[in-house]
């Protein structure tokens, strides 16, 4: 034990002393930090006032709702305050004020964002009603708003999106990678999103910062959304560098579309798979070849076929 | 704080107001809401009774067994009981049945699916047993069962399916959507899968609600199991729209097999990123054709080369 | 009621019955297992020690330092010689030592392994540079830290490699598969990584056991280095299945790189979808040639076009 309790002090010296030298993730701040728990709270929170009476297992009824919606409110508008008191001071926009001009900063911002609830409804409502339009394996809206990953991270974009205009640092990010986390679909909320937005399945989805989606889009799986190159790194910053995609586009799954003049006409369909780095006229369906595939087999007789598949009825595909 | 208060109290208006609208997420129901969390304890519980002594910080004793399973048992009835009672309210051949009715039901369709566990231990085991089998990196059986996320997925699949089959709405669609948001594996609880499945990695697997896998299948990262088109929207529900996959295929990272008349016949290998829309014979090994590389250097020697891969060598390939 | 017991009664009666079998998911273990909400745990304790001042919602300030880690590394220190000591029976080389034996040696590897933790800063540090530098998106290190899931993914994996390297069992793969369900990111615990390593977006990534990556490389989603075939099972066990990456090497979105012969030499690109099953010479840049890419249009003019993107500004790309 006497030597267990040596070892301890010695670990506990040797990282001490490795904080004392001039590693860049160890500098002192003179500030708080943000907490990802309450970010994520508030997050489940808003999403609870977006879909009143879902997330709770007891009965919605309308003469509790009041009671209940200003307790879960001020309850984010707490939190909501705190924090952006703490990440406004990483903007130097904010950094020399005083703590109580930080704090009418964070109030104001708050309630602006907070304004926008109904609007964010809106929207929401239009993205179910896509999802329940688009998928036939859906049994109905509440399955949806219960289960679909991709209605979640469409969520958490549309509030991120709302913060992310009014110039908060950090908190939309933390919100974004919160679902992307939960739904492998990563949305940076810089990225712009029409109404009727539909996501199916969702996995491996990216979708840039500088993104701007019309009206009644679909997107499958595994769809970037990109950039052509970020090799400038840092000096690339507030550049449109992702893609334009029109009202009622739809992407099938592992498509690209790479670039910041890369625009996607009204009503264009990008089969699955292909790889876009120029602009695709309104109303033009876009596939790739089909693949040369290549049979054998084991046993005696050898056969090798050509598929001939046919591509009038075939280059487009999904889930 | 004045200030404050009539802020929190203007936006509570505004949000209120909102629901008074005619918004289709707010329909009162005049019904309870099923509960996310439940239903995830119900599924942590099932792995704990399907693999007995682990998930636990303690000793796995015989003589302690029966209490402690009984005990387990006993809150996934009380839980699944109820949590069935709400759901079997979105189906309309029960939304007419009085409270008593509708909890007769719940109990019967409960204890039928509880009958089910000695057979998914049945089929669990075999898929342990594939994965130590297929993966040159396991260590042994204990790491696949505590950490390995395609076997997490395929348990929860097969608890969802059975219930899936008992008519259970919402239910199983949470069940496998939790396990995809663990796992990034999206299975559909529709889907039927044989014995000894194993899935390697599993990020950005997709299978559709009519699949048909039979016993012996291996499926590698990002294959997609899907449908060919799915613009036909909700018209297409409950038709086979997913292929069908017979006993001792492998499929490779990245492939598409996709449509419901599609059928990948038995002991055929499904080459990397083959997109396949009409069916493989029996003991086929399909690969696509080899990728035409090119090669630019900076360097003031240019040299510009075609890969000459060895097709019959490297045409299958995985993880 | 009574009928309820009955059937409760039942049930447990069916699952005692089927573990009195010979399925292999039932051996009676004399030991005790590893508990894995422990092992995450203590992941999120180095992680603290780690960044120290951040996933903690309160100033960091010196004075206070010393007082934290030590009270954060005692905890840590405690769950680890725990854990360790039971998943140490899994290895042959250790089953035969009495607790006392077993003990002294979990206690020996914990301190061996809390002894990198300075030499894990230091390359955690210059990831979180690479990072910055890498990502236009990026607005501060701070933001890093907190919502990287790439970043999340590599200080896990620094932490197990570590781990692994002492030799233990199970823990190891554990830790890392609690970064691939949060983050997407599959990176095996034997992987060894030079310093300054970027994963951008990161879903889909899978990085092999046996992978050695060098210095400055940078990683994009979906991207595998993997083995050409693990036909072989455990047979392959301990065999170099996967590729070297060398120093600053890019591969880009949805690359695989297979073999354990395959070497990428330095300065070396790859671009988005390769698929390489051959070594690649230092400083070449290797790009898919561009697809044909088919365009219809539903309107009385028919068009079809092919895409002819110039390769030289096109072939590679990002994000």
């Amino acid at each position: 034990m006497h030597k267990l309790e040596k070892s301890v002090n010695n670990i506990t010296r040797a990282i001490l002393n490795d904080y004392e030298g001039t590693r860049t993730i160890d500098e002192v701040k003179t500030f708080d930090h943000p907490d990802n728990e309450d970010i994520i709270n508030i997050i489940e929170s808003l999403r609870r006032i977006v879909f009143p009476g879902y997330f709770r297992n007891k009965s919605y009824r309308v003469y509790t709702v009041r009671n209940n919606i200003s307790m879960i409110l001020e309850d984010v508008i707490f939190k909501l305050i705190r924090q952006i008191s703490i990440v406004l001071r990483y903007d130097e926009k904010y950094v020399m004020l005083n703590d109580d001009e930080i704090n009418d900063n964070a109030e104001r911002i708050t309630f602006e964002f907070l304004d926008k609830l109904p609007k964010i409804r809106e929207y929401i409502e239009t993205d179910v009603q896509a999802a329940y339009d688009g998928d036939p394996a859906a049994f109905n809206k509440d399955e949806i708003i219960y289960s679909y990953p991709g209605l979640y991270a469409i969520l958490v974009n549309r509030l991120a999106h709302e913060l992310f205009l009014l110039g908060v640092p950090l908190i939309p990010r933390v919100m974004t990678e919160h679902a992307h986390s939960k739904t492998g679909i990563d949305i940076h909320p810089g990225a712009t999103i029409g109404k009727n937005f539909f996501i199916d399945h969702g996995t491996g989805i990216v979708i840039g910062e500088t993104t701007q989606i019309g009206d009644n889009v679909k997107v499958y799986q595994g769809v970037t959304l990109g950039a052509l190159s970020t090799r400038g790194g840092q000096s690339l910053r507030n550049k449109k560098r992702h893609p334009t995609i029109e009202d009622n586009v739809t992407i099938y799954s592992g498509a690209s579309i790479l670039g910041g003049e890369t625009v996607v006409g009204k009503n264009a369909v990008i089969g699955g798979n292909a790889f876009i780095t120029r602009s695709v006229p309104a109303g033009a369906k876009v596939s790739i070849k089909n693949q040369e595939l290549r049979y054998n087999f084991d046993s005696p007789i050898e056969q090798v076929e050509k598929a001939d598949l046919d591509p009038e009825e075939n280059w487009f595909y999904i889930i």
